[in-house]
């Protein structure tokens, strides 16, 4: 589809400068803009891109002066940023969404499947399964019995949600992604191997969540494994057993949580994090990349390090870290001066 | 399905404390017990919560000597813990089980198929394969020629067993993990670039085994990746090309493996550890929580930091770490001393 | 299938010593080595085992001189890893290739399906979706709308590629793989809640990439997220969204990068690494493994810890940290040293 400046002018409540009847097919980044695109300019250090880009519209602040002369045709809004995303939301949107029940897949007889809802090709549902209006099964997704799904959710691709599972209403589930498996339970016996704890329980996503591609979020032992509403999980991220994630936490790739940890609410939690088992960590928290988190966390603080600190501690001793080589010279030498000051005061 | 406590009691061999009559056909939490299920209560931590939980029965120690009056009923036993782990297990098994072969499947004619098992939709199954008794192959696994699994052992769906890799008895593999996929082998060429070296061996996974939901465990270059029997291994675990795990060891989430390593019996691995390749970890080793395995590991040891450190030591060094930031205002202050004391001395 | 020494000599251009009839159907590891397969020696620690291998044919360099008889055949070649490698290669091609679209499969009516494909069972390929030549399409593989795929590359079982990804020829992307799910981004809103910021762009796979299990590359907010040619990636790899992986760059086994960064060429990256987001990474880079890259890191560099640092300094550094605790006790001894000698010299 096709967009003029002057019908995108209208929707984003902003002013045109420039040929108001250009107009633009995709979207680009200003940086590689290209004819027949929009892009935008939020970050001032990307200034200089606007007077050569090869982009047909920029979106800019409502105060931008320029000061060069700019070919192609702006927009001017509040907030270039917001206004994108507001583009991309419509662009996303106006492509053709899936309907309808493809086939081969396997429906149970006993699922309840709500309306106008999507199911790939080689999806499987389970016996007892509920799936809420406007959804989206994409193919090869696995939905184990008894899992309930809420409204205009999606399921993309190859993920698999095991038996008893609960997912809320407007959530996105990425491909590959593991709900429900076992949590990681054993006791040992006398003769050194172990007997599995059978995990009964389950995991219960609430409202407006994402889950990452490959994301594994366990079952509790008994009762659930919580991810509550609108927590923005990344690939590949490890939940435990029994583990709560807080509303509204969000958690970079391939952090892992272990079991029974509960993480508040309005959390950050950056990237290759660990946080071990039976911890709590307070809402509010945030939680630098690659940190290791061994005791529970109190609401509001930032935190770095593995073992982590506070944050302005680990700022600290990460400098004086970088220059163990020089202290450790300084500390020889200074050993050699006071042997010398010692000998020289009992020779005196 | 309802049980009363009186027939739980007979199960476990305990005593009913309250009224035997009571049933319950569910487990819960001791802290979030729920009407009709059993908790229960073995770290006395816990047992504040012994005196309002809404859980039907509770199990506790036999020597348990309530401070209040407690108003569900009792069941005395000599391991709360185990006894709940057996009683998971009974609750487990009393689930319906899946059985016979469920179509559109893709069962190659070649294929040697047990008795007692089940085949999900969409799974594939090679030419060649074998599959023992009581087997559960689930929904859209995929299992490629020559593939040996034994007696007894589930694949959840969406796992991927490669061609040619041996799965024993009473295994587990959880969704989405893939099994010998190619190991990460690359000869560079003059100009930069590398060549494939072909992996044409494969993985044996003896019996007893638990592999991870998303776990990858890549085929030897030649001869065999081992897993033996016993291990325990969480999700999202790397084991690399030519690897072999020990019996009976344990890892948990998010570690990897490099090539050509050998992690001995017995050993218990904790999360996000890293152990480089061709490397030799002894027998009865513990590794701490994203400990980085640079060097072999000696039987018995504990070891635990990035570079990994004797656990004793890595405590202690932890200890100093935080603290480098006043220990280097020391110094600093010892160098002033020391310049203000040789200088006095001088004068002098 | 059956090769007897002297044809084996003749395809690698070596030398026959000992029964040039021998024949082997298999590959095995020297130190394992079994009847009937080929073995080799190219490291020399490894030399001892060449005396007592069961193999029935050992490659060995042209200069080798045997310390004791060897009773297996040997075969003299220039290089011994490379032809091994040159045999594994042959081994692969020799074993039966899959050819033919295996049903039930769901192929969209506007696919273009090259000559001479594979297509598995329970395999999707969506609308407007190109597939080159001589490709094999796994399996259980999700293709998304309008995916392009060039000649000769396998996407092995349960991959899943999200709508409008680009992959070339000759790439390897394998099973559980997740290409093109959405970046992470989210923009927060005044409640703390987050509004999704929609992911419009694709992945761009370039020529002779390789992909590993369960890996993930998100699409680009806009644009494209690019491997370039050559690159190889291990598994349960993360690249985030916008970033871009230089030509002929290796990476191991759960290395993650964080959005817009850029990784150069002929980039060699270890395991467990992480590389924070809009960074650049110059070419011919080194990164240890368990790095954490916070910084932009110059062409040809080698770094090493987390946070990184020029490898000598880390190294450096590793031993001073390991030793903190005595360097500790040191630091207090002096201190009462210094405090004992001024005292001496106040009383003077």
């Amino acid at each position: 589809m096709e967009f003029k400046a002057i019908t995108i002018a209208e929707f984003l409540k902003g002013k045109v400068e420039g040929d108001e009847n250009v107009s633009v097919s995709n979207v680009s980044k200003i940086e590689e803009g290209k004819p027949g695109t929009l892009a935008f300019l939020a970050n001032p250090k990307y200034e200089k891109y606007v007077y050569d880009t090869q982009a047909s519209i920029v979106l800019v602040k409502n105060d931008f002066v320029p000061e060069k002369p700019v070919s192609c045709t702006l927009i001017r809004v509040e907030d270039p940023y917001q206004s994108m995303a507001a583009l991309l939301e419509l662009y996303q949107q106006s492509k053709p969404q899936k309907f309808g029940i493809e086939q081969p897949s396997f429906i149970d007889g006993s699922a309840k499947m709500g309306d106008n809802i999507y199911v790939g090709a080689f999806a499987y549902v389970g016996a007892n399964v509920a799936i809420g209006d406007s959804s989206k099964i994409y193919p090869q997704t696995y939905i184990g019995n008894n899992v309930k799904i809420g409204n205009n959710t999606i399921i993309y691709a190859g993920a698999k949600i095991y038996d008893d599972c609960v997912i809320g209403n407007n959530c996105i589930i990425h491909a590959g992604a593991v709900i429900g498996a076992d949590g990681f339970g054993f006791a040992p016996t006398p003769d050194g191997s172990y007997k599995k704890i059978e995990q009964v329980g389950n995991v219960v996503i609430e409202d407006d969540v994402e889950i990452g591609a490959n994301a594994t979020i366990d079952c509790s032992t008994m009762g659930s494994t919580i991810i509550r509403k609108g927590a923005k999980l990344d690939n590949l991220i490890q939940i435990a057993h029994n583990c709560e994630v807080g509303e509204n936490t969000v958690m970079a790739a391939m952090t892992g949580v272990a079991g029974s940890t509960k993480i508040g609410k309005n959390c950050i939690v950056a990237g290759h994090v660990g946080v071990a088992g039976h911890l709590n960590v307070g809402d509010r928290v945030t939680i630098g990349a690659m940190a290791g988190i061994t005791n529970n966390v109190k609401e509001g603080k930032t935190v770095l390090g593995a073992p982590a600190m506070d944050h302005d501690r680990a700022l600290k001793t990460f400098v004086v870290y970088r220059r163990l080589p020089e202290m450790r010279e300084t500390l020889n030498d200074l050993q050699k001066e006071v042997k010398e000051l010692k000998a020289k005061l009992n020779e005196e």
